[in-house]
């Protein structure tokens, strides 16, 4: 985790911008471009993907320190869109930013070893090892235990990777499992944030978080606050900021004395920022970037 | 479910085949195959995946109903490897095989609404619309509520498509969470079970079981007995059989007094027996027939 705060530390800005590009969210003249090349099909719209994605790093990468693709948008392109997943990711990289992959990835033993291989470490193919995503982060799912957390541990300490674990997600139905209390009184997000303080105990970066995070929604401040207290060698990624409703009162607690501790993502926020200025499409990144330094402004605290 | 139950029937076997294609897995001679004509990188090994998978398919279409491909293992190998993905769909859905995709995959609205045409469903580019995965069932991760489970349920109707849901996974450490009990005496993964029978409730088939199935590990055979009773109308698909250590024995509660109520699946046990047989990898697709027919029979209650 080192890597990501050090990362917000230069930009001064907790903000990693969320990549979810449906065809809706982007400009026509880019689509009318990758048709044109690719043609009007799964690989046309992979290539209108990538495209807006290029502009978006362009106009955001010396101001906001992280992007955070979701990879439900690329597999909805197929396999040409985690191809254009894929050049998100090194393009990102190649830019300097730390890149988070929202999979929600989660399965067991040698199966969570093929996930953590696919976007954090590296797979032998004859006589050479391939980084086949190459992503700086994952996030993850702890239904399954330790099992399907212990496999990403390896791969974290041996590439300097990181994973966010969901805790307690941003929507509405969120407490239909999450909230639930067990006898002892803590209840299923508590006892995951237990748990997932505890696999990180003995990776502990320079700043004192672990590379093991929590994904913590914007949504709930009070469950954010309690967390942060209880959980105070975990590193935060929340969701729900701006769209889904979130405001920087609403997830001022999921920061540290130090102001830092947290990530606060914004999805259509940033992408669509277009869209709501009322400017003209060609704009887009600029419109981005502009929503991106506002943010930033928003979360200084 | 219709679909998949009717397909048992006909094949008089309740067995899936889990298409896991590790390189260690896949027989020399077609790597080597796969390499002189792809390269020795992730699309020769994408290539090895592919030509495997389809030697296997063509041995058991006629005597197994259903494939499970691991969306891990495909992943492992990058775009290209998720291109052998689909290509394995194909090619099984043609030889009439009902396709599972094992991706666990979960999220919340319009992401999960994304995941489900992925994998279930269609998207719209320019005027047509294509099927980017195109498979018949998916397996998902309840943790995040009803939120991230309605989306699928449209899909479901829509297409005549199920979902798994994840409720007693097979793995060791599955009861560090499940197992947990609730102020009321219920699990976690009793919980689950009851959030899965309530999500299927207008949805179910001709056979009484809806289109919303449960995991359920055929590791634990007494939650697996107590499930089968509280949950009358969701199907199960039970991991765990062969390779992971569960019998015909722990898997027969799994059943309904008709004989249906479930699909066991072997991964290992089936792509692997040419080496526990220590016959010549060039007979491996024999050799996963023949054991693809000692479980039919181990099967037969």
């Amino acid at each position: 985790m080192d890597r990501l705060i050090k990362k917000i530390k230069e930009c001064q800005n907790p903000t990693v911008a969320g990549l979810d590009p449906k065809l809706d969210f982007i400009p026509k003249f880019i689509i009318d471009e990758a048709f044109e090349s690719k043609g009007s099909n799964l690989d046309g719209a992979a290539q209108a993907l990538l495209m807006f994605n290029k502009g978006l790093i362009d106009a955001l990468y010396d101001i906001v320190p992280a992007v955070k693709p979701q990879l439900a948008y690329y597999e909805m392109y197929g396999w040409q869109g985690l191809r254009a997943f894929y050049e998100t990711v090194q393009y990102a990289k190649q830019k300097g930013m730390y890149v988070i992959a929202d999979g929600k990835r989660n399965d067991i033993g040698t199966t969570m070893e093929a996930y953590a291989a696919a976007h954090l470490g590296e797979i032998a193919v004859g006589q050479k090892n391939f980084a086949p995503f190459g992503s700086d982060a994952l996030t993850v799912n702890g239904y399954l235990g330790s099992d399907g957390i212990n496999p990403l541990l390896d791969i974290c300490k041996k590439y300097d990777k990181s994973i966010f674990v969901l805790v307690k997600t941003s929507n509405k139905s969120s407490g239909e499992l999450q909230d639930l209390a067990f006898a002892n009184g803590k209840s299923v997000y508590e006892t995951m944030g237990d748990m997932v303080e505890s696999w990180g105990e003995n990776l502990r970066g320079s700043y004192g978080y672990s590379t093991v995070g929590a994904v913590v929604g914007a949504t709930y401040p009070a469950q954010q606050k309690e967390l942060r207290e209880c959980l105070p060698h975990t590193f935060f990624l929340v969701p729900g900021y701006g769209a889904q409703g979130g405001g920087a009162d609403d997830v001022k607690y999921a920061f540290d004395t130090n102001g830092l501790g947290a990530i606060v993502n914004s999805s259509r926020g940033i992408m669509c920022a277009y869209k709501k200025a009322g400017c003209d499409e060609k704009d887009f990144a600029a419109a981005a970037r502009q929503e991106a330094l506002r943010m930033k402004a928003d979360l200084s605290f």
